[in-house]
């Protein structure tokens, strides 16, 4: 596409939301672990977009932090006149901006930077329309407004579903909304959209009539009906999450990742995974997560912000948090949290471990039932278990503390201080015996009982 | 719907529910985690019924306690010589009533109280007929019998599947068996019908033609295929589960709830859960539990008798069982069992803890791996953590214990005495440390190794 | 069928599987837990083949190891030919051999031996084909080739999709590619199959066409198009697994066995589970379970290696690993592991507890937080549990131990020597109280916190 000319996307959000019943504004709710807006922003800040502006309704204090943090500026549309008038109040934030303007929906998120790339390279060829429209074909097409147009993409008719003929009902060709124009294009056509219309509302498909009026032409171009989906209720957002779900998998899986049952598997939007690695039934994964190849993901585990390396094996159970580093090789096996620390190569936490804010040695043991006690309420502290050191099982390791290389925990240990490299640490009660101390117990317990 | 005149329910159970390969009864079997029957059972009660009586065949000391605890009675069916014959066996303990008679069957729970109020407006309607069906339109109709029905319900005629003609074969409404009939038509309606078929068995849809045949009309009313859908193995019982659990989180989606993927959350009939709260993928919900507005409800929890608090936040892996009452803002973390315990406003609870029977003040702090010992074979006791407490990790609290407001446990202590307000706590273990130990037993243990 | 005549399987195996992406041959990936091409060897080796021949490309030295084991033999096809050249390279190793040969794709591992039978008992019959060839009618036949059949299945044309008319292909009934023939059929048809075609290969249907030239008729035997499907991608093998996963379920419902919510419940090649036993959602089987009748398995249970006694109730969240043996009404439950270890009957383990290498008596009560301490670094060591022992939260038993019959360990132990019969046994530090020293610690703290 021709670079020369710069882009700004609008992204409409004013939508009311109201079917959601959410105190979140609709296009913050998430998909794959992020907003349904942000999803648009990062695409057309990929896109090298030179501008961006969101326009909303209610809701601007909400939605103005995630824009600001992506560059972009919220306007207000106080009242709502409709969709033309809403991508007007994008005007005076793009004062002095000359480029082509790519308008969007916050609600409707799943739209390839690709589509995005296609709509402003068919804007900037030679026979460049005025107005470039994405439609698409639904499997059904119930009430949206329909695209009639030639084989290559001219439109020669917009029209709403109501005020369709039978036969131009019978097009399954629609309009999804997005739409791209130079500015210079688009302000005059715009300011030229009347309201005369059922609900006195400004409409933005009007556009393409309008420039037809005066002999210019728009174009469609054609994606997926999945692309352009829109949310107005929790049910739709689920199904968004779904469509979302499926392409990522796909993706994942033409690369080299084994699914075993690709759909329990929930990833999020930058979920990493490297080839022959095997995800088994029912894995979730928040954000910031990185897996390298030949891992071993097994069932019924989380991970969030969390790296693994190539050949570790991580569960069943296993739940990493944001800071896990786990090295090549390693195992992070059943019930065992991980959170701001780092397993080194081939060490091992297997069972009932909570490991938080620790760095664990190359080849060192840990053994079922430890707890790194990192948090006194007030400070979090860190452990450091040396290479190849061994903590024994149901130790407690209050921080700050270190465990030396090669060091040995005895089990049921509470270590509170040092233990040098090579050395046995052991710390817990003698045992004491008392015989027969048992069945007296049973007996005269047996006897409160029946007494009750 | 006229409240003057009385109903009762006659819920048909007589199948024998080979299919099941089950030693518990067929109309026993769960959908939604309450036995099929008991769904019909609450629904009648919620309608008012006067009286309910349950028709089985054998296992009647299976159905009955159920059914006594619903105020309902069973009579048995015995032998078992078809429905009208089923439905006469409910005549005696229905001698003295006069009201309304609605039928329903004990393996076709999902029929909404909306559609039985339906039944009884349309039975007490001015122009009411003799007898009023609920035909369906199923994707595939199958051998169903066939419903010959004017545009306005009323029918024409009633006909088995492989006694009807090509024409009655494409129609595609069909009786689902759901009847009602004023006492005083029922009776001598069931009386009059034949045994004369291949099956020689008395068929309760014969008294819509039994009706006509004395110049009383019949009524169709409609419904959707999926709530009359009955139960004959366990593949149709999961298939029942799937439309409930459908249903139910569609209706949780449209009161304002997010469900991430919402064929991996699985309901009770009784869950309830408040307005912009999120249910991660994988949480399995029992019966009795409570949730309320923006809780966070993370993967792989399951919950059942549990009541969470406004802003709580529950899990991964969280496992709240019968009596667990997590306050406002509380958290519940990581491998952590609540169990008939109290967690006050913003109590933490996060990593691998069982908290048993116990009161956990309003902002304590109950460590990673920390135990309630709540059980000494014979009889439980109570563990109160006071507010703002701190319970060191991996430490084990021997009830009857109580810990004081702001008291502090000690990591990995064995507590075994009350602890004063704003003391501290410790019960471990001296450490000792051996130097070089590690090291000889390692290379003891190698030689070891070796000569095995 | 005939089993006077021996039969050898021959298993095509040389496909690049490019699109798998993976550096594992394409025929171990595994589909229910078990590697593709076992799933055959299995079959074959049930059916009673007298000698199995895998023919491969690449990869003979990842590959050899599992054939061996299932006594068969591979062998190389360099350079790649075709499927006609691909079988011919087993013909060296069947020297001798004088049977029927069957061809089977290493890569289409779910054909039923029922299958694999009929193939075989087709061409036993009094008018055996030259080759039998098995068919399929997919939903989509796309590009498969066609078969132009009789209703008996006598084939009149095989064709390419390429080659094939319209009428050709508006036909549904297509070619699988598994066959049956007789090797003093099979190998002399096979030389004369010719590569003057435009990929220069030698294809294996021709062969009946060539036996038709020499008036030797050929028969198509139907089935299922799920059987014969095949995997060239992760997204295929994904398929494969699902449909494996839907027909195992399927049976297992019919058998008698709940499943709440099949679809969330992985089978592995050789689950077994009792009658009325109830499999609540998200439960996943790895290889060797055997579930006995009216178990209860909750959700989010892992499950590999296990035997399940009757009535026992595991879950959720229980990890059986391999070498669990849970006895009659045993209970294993929240966050437990258990690995090489034996339950009694009645016995339980219900709370973050890892059971290793250890024998439980019956009626034994494992606490909550109980850990068997089994591994030194070197060597695993038995924990014997007694009958009716009682082992208080958070224990540590430190193996080589013995826990007599009815002993009592108290809470939060660390237990390094035996404890006799009926004794009791308490190992943990004295609990020292400081009064005001949390409070004095707050404050201290919270100064600290301000000054940062």
């Amino acid at each position: 596409m021709n670079p020369s000319r710069p882009f700004a996307a609008v992204i409409l959000a004013a939508g009311k939301g109201t079917r959601m019943k959410s105190d979140l504004h609709k296009v913050l709710h998430p998909v794959a672990g992020r907003p349904m807006l942000e999803h648009l922003l990062a695409s057309v800040e990929g896109l090298g977009a030179a501008r961006t502006v969101v326009v909303v309704g209610a809701g601007r204090e909400q939605v103005e932090p995630l824009v600001a943090r992506h560059g972009g500026e919220v306007v207000v549309q106080d009242p709502q006149l409709g969709t033309a008038h809403a991508v007007l109040q994008a005007q005076a934030a793009l004062a002095g901006f000359d480029g082509d303007v790519l308008i969007l929906y916050g609600d409707a998120p799943l739209v390839r930077p690709s589509t995005m790339a296609r709509m402003l390279e068919r804007l900037r060829a030679e026979d460049a329309p005025a107005v470039v429209v994405v439609a698409f074909r639904p499997a059904d097409p119930l009430f949206y407004g329909r695209i009639v147009a030639d084989a290559d993409g001219t439109i020669r008719k917009m029209v709403e579903y109501k005020d369709a003929t039978p036969e131009e009902r019978a097009l399954n060709l629609c309009n999804s909304g997005l739409m791209a124009a130079r500015g210079a294009d688009l302000w005059p056509l715009l300011s030229g959209v009347e309201n005369d219309n059922a609900a006195g509302e400004y409409y933005l498909p009007d556009i393409v009539m309008l420039a037809a009026a005066v002999g210019r032409v728009s174009a469609a171009i054609e994606t997926e009906a999945d692309e352009v989906a829109g949310v107005n209720s929790r049910a739709e957002l689920a199904e968004l999450e779904a469509i979302w779900q499926r392409r990522r998998r796909a993706e994942l899986m033409a690369e080299g990742v084994t699914f075993v049952a690709p759909e329990t598997v929930f990833l999020a939007h930058d979920t990493e995974i490297g080839r022959d690695t095997i995800v088994e039934p029912n894995v979730v994964f928040g954000p910031g997560v990185r897996i390298a190849e030949r891992v071993k993901l097994r069932a019924f585990s989380h991970l969030e912000g969390a790296d693994v390396g190539t050949g570790a094996e991580i569960g069943p159970y296993a739940r990493l948090r944001p800071g896990a580093e786990i090295g090549d090789r390693a195992k992070v096996g059943n019930f065992v949290e991980i959170k701001k620390a780092r397993l080194g190569t081939g060490a091992k936490a297997n069972h009932l471990s909570y490991i938080g804010d620790a760095d664990v040695g190359a080849d060192a043991n840990v053994g079922a039932g430890t707890i790194t006690c990192n948090y006194d309420g007030f400070f979090k502290y860190r452990t450091v278990i040396g290479e190849g050191a061994f903590v024994g099982s149901n130790s407690a390791l209050v921080a700050p503390v270190a465990i030396g290389d090669g060091a040995i925990v005895g089990a049921g240990s509470v270590i509170t201080g040092d233990v040098e490299a090579g050395a046995l640490a052991v710390a817990r009660g003698a045992q004491q015996v008392k015989p027969g101390w048992a069945a007296r117990f049973r007996a005269a317990m047996r006897a409160k009982k029946k007494a009750i």
